[in-house]
């Protein structure tokens, strides 16, 4: 995989593991949070899967959903 | 404009800022950053214009030419 498209989907991963560990804070389900940020349920299945190279405004969709600032969901999970 | 939508068009201006004020800080012109990236550089203007609603994949392009962490160009600028 070229390196940019390999960096570019560890992307995807870090907002899949940012995205379902603050729905998860939030007890939430993924269908409730789709409904919350009005996305289809498969949608929000297939980002937490990392498989969406996902827009601005959906990321601004989710963050707004979650309450944090959209950057909280590319902060790198080093821990 | 729908609430939705303004509000993605202010996180496409926060990384239009972001994105300019980096760049600047290298030195590079809007063509020589673009050369880094492998953008056109017509692509790069209409992202700092803001009229671009760019993906992850892209977001990390421009981060990894700028050598910053993606979430840095979203940090908004309170300043």
């Amino acid at each position: 995989m070229g390196n940019q498209k390999s960096a570019a989907v560890g992307l995807q991963r870090t907002v899949a593991e940012n995205l379902k560990e603050r729905r998860l804070r939030l007890g939430l389900s993924q269908e409730e949070f789709a409904e919350v940020c009005g996305y289809h349920r498969t949608y929000i299945g297939s980002i937490e899967r990392a498989e969406r190279n996902i827009t601005l405004s959906t990321l601004d969709a989710l963050a707004r959903a979650l309450n944090v600032p959209p950057n909280e969901l590319l902060r790198e999970n080093n821990g």
